[in-house]
């Protein structure tokens, strides 16, 4: 089969490579009809996921048909199709009963296991791909839910929602604001909906993303490098700050600015993936009763969002704004990488 | 009347003062019997309390008997035994409403609301006191319940309860490790067991108040001195950390103690009161679906509390190691100040 295959920083080939099979009683092999790529992708890309190493096949996302199904899978048969989720989960282990599968203490050969697609494992960037504890990991698609929708449920739809808008305990009436408008906080800023948000302030530096926000449920956008920022938001509230601050970005800088704007009694939802270190300003924050969460998807939502993707009642197909052929896939990167410019939210990689 | 007054860094006196008026009619005057100090007016005469000016009547705890009443109040009369709440609300804002009377949005006078006494309008250590918002700031005792109980249930009992125990949120079979095992950790660590806390770890470097911890509540011991200290703790668990871990000092290398030895998934919930900024390891802990919570007491479970108190449920009078007179208090200070050599958990101050 042909493969998107990591060969250390900065370099990447679709290439030949021999085809996946069932290793364990509890595996599947799916044929990936459509992936796309994370910004998690174009981290490893850089070299800053040192785990990832020459060899590997890239990305943790897709669509597809199970082609193959070892003896102690029960929950999905040759010829189904499903989403293949980003978090693979024993569902056995005390963090898997606890719902928390990205903490799924199941080893998966010599590696760990939660995320390991495009990391630990090969991952879904390819014609085939092995699918490890498929009975936890794969979801079947039902019909009427395009490949564009379903592929947004292997991550970012599951990501916004259980680490933003559910960590945020955002409350009906709730005023969020969501910093960063790329794909992951979209996502947050459409789940922010489902619980009845009173208003859903969008902050970026692109005026273009702010322009989507609002077409993903922002009611407010604000251009976060005004220098009243931190004003704007407010009057958009009773002028205590807001009640919910997501973080879908992954630098200090708008860490701090969600500790910000939160109200007294208010929730931070960090998403972003961070590389360095953040001050907390404990000596102002500690009488504030603030909750500061993070954490890695455990989609563990996925089949409740995906029933509602089926209901239309979440158009998870929007984030799919570009498409290209699997031998497009280095044209996908380069559009996805340069996203400001080419708008691209998420780009979908089709068979 | 006679009272504590602060004036300046270093100096106080307990001098004489004119007698408190009701000056709302929301108000009430008690007649203190019984006032402890905290770590609080410590700091306040360290000058690190700025807010706070000459000729204040410094504490923010006590017990006493109501001499008179304002024309609104409705809960207390003459002649009752009452609590006085370390926290002031008005009991009709929009934060009293959810609970968070810390927040409190009333304004009394010029000043705010919330932690006023000994603060911002003076304070318990005097021989008289005007209570505002008396409805929603003081609780009858029981009959039964002596004062040592009764006054610890104005700050202590309620801080360790509702920011330590609560916003951890701890649950049955939890190991909570308390990092600091002063009056306000050991109060969290006797009131963890009302959730039935499987381990309750106390961590410090006094001898004798890991000790203490022992008879509050504690079932294990840590030297936090100790080089292999976190190991210790993580050999008390499953290996992956503690579910629930208190911050009860209020400075950075017990906050970071705290994200250090807690699972994935778990909490740190920080009491102590900071006078810094804390580095949060972000690039570690993003992954780790932590919540860490701050906050000021709202004492909304003193009613409850009292409660249980009241049935012998909770010992409350066993942070009373010192008892002076209202003449000593001076005396009882120096005590509370030398606690490491005095062995003080909460000196006492009766009339």
């Amino acid at each position: 089969m042909k493969a998107l295959v990591y060969h250390g920083p900065g370099q990447k080939a679709w290439e030949e490579v021999p085809d996946p099979v069932i290793i364990e009683p509890t595996d599947v092999i799916v044929r990936v009809e459509t992936t796309t790529i994370c910004g998690t992708d174009l981290h490893i890309l850089k070299g800053d996921v040192p785990a990832v190493t020459d060899g590997r096949i890239l990305g943790h996302e897709g669509v597809g048909t199970v082609t193959e199904v070892g003896p102690a899978v029960s929950s999905v048969a040759v010829g189904d199709r499903v989403i293949i989720s980003c978090i693979s989960a024993c569902g056995a282990c005390s963090y898997c009963h606890q719902g928390l599968y990205a903490h799924c203490l199941a080893k998966e050969g010599a590696s760990g296991i939660g995320w390991i697609f495009g990391h630990l494992i090969n991952g879904t960037q390819a014609e085939l791909v092995r699918v490890p504890f498929a009975d936890n990991s794969v979801y079947k698609v039902p019909a009427g839910v395009s490949d564009d929708a379903a592929v947004m449920l292997s991550d970012i739809l599951p990501t916004g929602f259980e680490i933003g808008v559910r960590y945020g305990k955002v409350k009906p009436g709730d005023v969020v604001a969501v910093v960063g408008a790329g794909p992951v906080g979209l996502a947050a800023m459409m789940t922010a909906n489902l619980y009845g948000a009173a208003r859903i302030i969008a902050l970026d530096l692109d005026a273009n993303r702010l322009d989507q926000a609002l077409t993903f449920g922002a009611t407010d956008t604000v251009d976060s490098s005004a220098p009243d920022w931190e004003q704007r938001v407010r009057a958009m509230t009773d002028g205590m700050g807001v009640d919910v601050a997501i973080e879908a970005v992954g630098i200090p800088s708008t860490f701090e600015a969600c500790t910000r704007i939160v109200r007294p009694g208010g929730s931070v939802a960090n998403v972003g993936v961070h590389g360095a270190p953040v001050q907390l300003a404990l000596q102002d924050l500690w009488i504030m009763d603030l909750s500061i969460t993070m954490g890695l998807v455990s989609t563990s939502t996925t089949p409740m969002l995906l029933k509602l993707v089926a209901q239309h009642k979440l158009a998870a197909e929007r984030f799919a704004t570009h498409h290209f052929g699997f031998d497009q896939v280095l044209e996908a990167y380069d559009t996805f990488g340069r996203a400001a410019e080419s708008k691209a939210l998420k780009v979908v990689i089709r068979r």
